[in-house]
């Protein structure tokens, strides 16, 4: 098993991304970890941080994509970037999953268009995942891969979820809730509303209806669906909570779970291979996380279980 | 000036309405109080809060409209109801305003074709107030009036939630932000798309720009500027932290701004006359404040400046 990660991409690149594959790598059972980037920057951190020799390889490159860049211009002027090298190498089986914390645009073209959707996917998605008050995990998605949806994608993206949920999350019938506002079928806007019989008529998912905003945080359901550009806001409003509990000095551990610096970033769901993207601030936790988390994808063969849930 | 109550409205009427009433009637001059409900019902708790006789009068009703009701068939289907009494004096004239926090569709029904929308408005909208870190108070709207929105309505909400933030929040020059998933121009769903250019053009508002989820509770901007779907899901997602901060017994001044439970209830904004819809769970400072906020609509002439915004 080979995990690339880009050594390019994000706020504390590279220095907290040797910081957590050092401490990756310490774990059970590694994968092999590939270092896609400057060699010349990356070997003496390695040697700083005391990176056991032989648990990795570097795959040097010359160019890097900023974080402001056209995606898909970036993308093709750029081919000897991290990000293309990386999507490349996956394509092409070399390696088993790409993982970058940097322009989330060039991430999702790549995905889309190297690695591609998943045969009978309309529109991969991306969730995050969503801390319950009672201590409890979900996923909320779509969050702003697709700003805008039709009904039947929201219900591919609750098949997807739930077999997140499933394998990634552990839990073992997921329940799938429709963001809505209003508790009775029926209600919401005219997406919602036509979301509503197709969830319903999902074989493959255990679906309990619709769940309101006040319900997002309550354990309500496991897998939330709703399109791209509320669930951004959502997201993004989360994550906010984190910087003002700590700005007002609110110590909390129900709380602390919302600093999303400590996830494992969030997979492409519906493409081919196994792609994470990284938070912009992620540090050596997070990439750690996010190593687990491919590998996890990796072991729990969970893009074949989506693959076959999506044969005609 | 007369500002009228529906006393059967809400999860603890009439009590908390008629402890709310003596509130508002010891602050400096305040409006003769109009009591529409059940009066055998309402004697014995104005003598027992000694509410000043003279400062109020009842409006005897029979009937009442049930949370759960169609609003539509509940107020054609009782039209001695509070509701349908309320909305029949305000479109009379016979009262300046009308608050209740009953039935909220029934509310909208009655506000939309009793009271009816200011010539040139498409669509009259709630908002709500969004607490800011810093202190200050911002509004948001719509939170769920009208699930689906064109541009020009979002524009519409633009310029009346400005009028609002400058005649009621007292805010000189509000800043007028679109609820947007990106920071630039160009960014966000189709409807954001086609909203941001009206918003520029709009003479009557000081726009400037888009808002992320992220700084939503920031103050970056005073108006926010949304469709009813992501306006109430962010509605009632930010009412649930109230709950969660005390079950977590977190004591923080800024987050005991998210009580709900506190504020006036929201006005609908682009009618003719001024209505206040309450929310459910309102207590007798929630009631005064309504009542306070009718009167400073009535003060202020904020819905003649809302009509001359919108003369051809």
């Amino acid at each position: 098993m080979n995990i690339a990660l880009d050594m390019m991409g994000g706020d504390f690149a590279p220095d907290e991304l040797v910081k957590g594959i050092r401490d990756y790598l310490s774990e059970k059972k590694p994968a092999l970890v590939s270092l896609i980037g400057d060699e010349q920057l990356l070997l003496p951190l390695l040697n700083q941080y005391e990176v056991p020799a032989g648990a990795y390889r570097i795959i040097p490159t010359t160019e890097v994509i900023g974080m402001h860049e056209h995606p898909l211009k970036a993308l093709k002027g750029k081919p000897d970037s991290s990000i293309a090298v990386g999507f490349g190498l996956l394509a092409a089986g070399k390696i088993d999953a790409f993982i970058s914390a940097g322009n989330t645009g060039a991430m999702l073209v790549g995905s889309l268009y190297t690695i591609k959707p998943i045969e009978g996917i309309q529109r991969p998605t991306i969730g995050t995942i969503v801390p319950m008050e009672n201590g409890a995990t979900g996923l909320l998605l779509d969050v702003g891969a697709n700003a805008d949806c039709k009904a039947e994608h929201l219900n591919q993206f609750a098949t997807l979820g739930s077999l997140y949920a499933k394998y990634i999350l552990g839990i073992e019938t997921p329940r799938v809730g429709l963001l809505n506002i209003g508790e009775e079928e029926g209600k919401g806007n005219v997406l919602a509303q036509a979301t509503y019989p197709l969830l319903k008529e999902n074989s493959q998912i255990h679906f309990i209806g619709n769940v309101e905003g006040r319900d997002v945080f309550l354990d309500h359901a496991d897998v939330l669906v709703c399109e791209g550009f509320t669930g951004n806001i959502i997201l993004k409003l989360a994550e906010s909570l984190h910087g003002i509990m700590d700005r007002q000095k609110v110590k909390n551990e129900y709380f602390d779970r919302f600093n999303f610096e400590d996830y494992g970033g969030t997979p492409v769901l519906g493409v081919n291979k196994p792609v994470i993207i990284g938070h912009g601030i992620s540090r050596a936790k997070a990439y750690k996380n996010m190593l687990l988390l491919a590998q996890k994808m990796i072991e729990t063969q969970l893009l074949e279980k989506m693959a076959s849930a999506f044969q005609a």
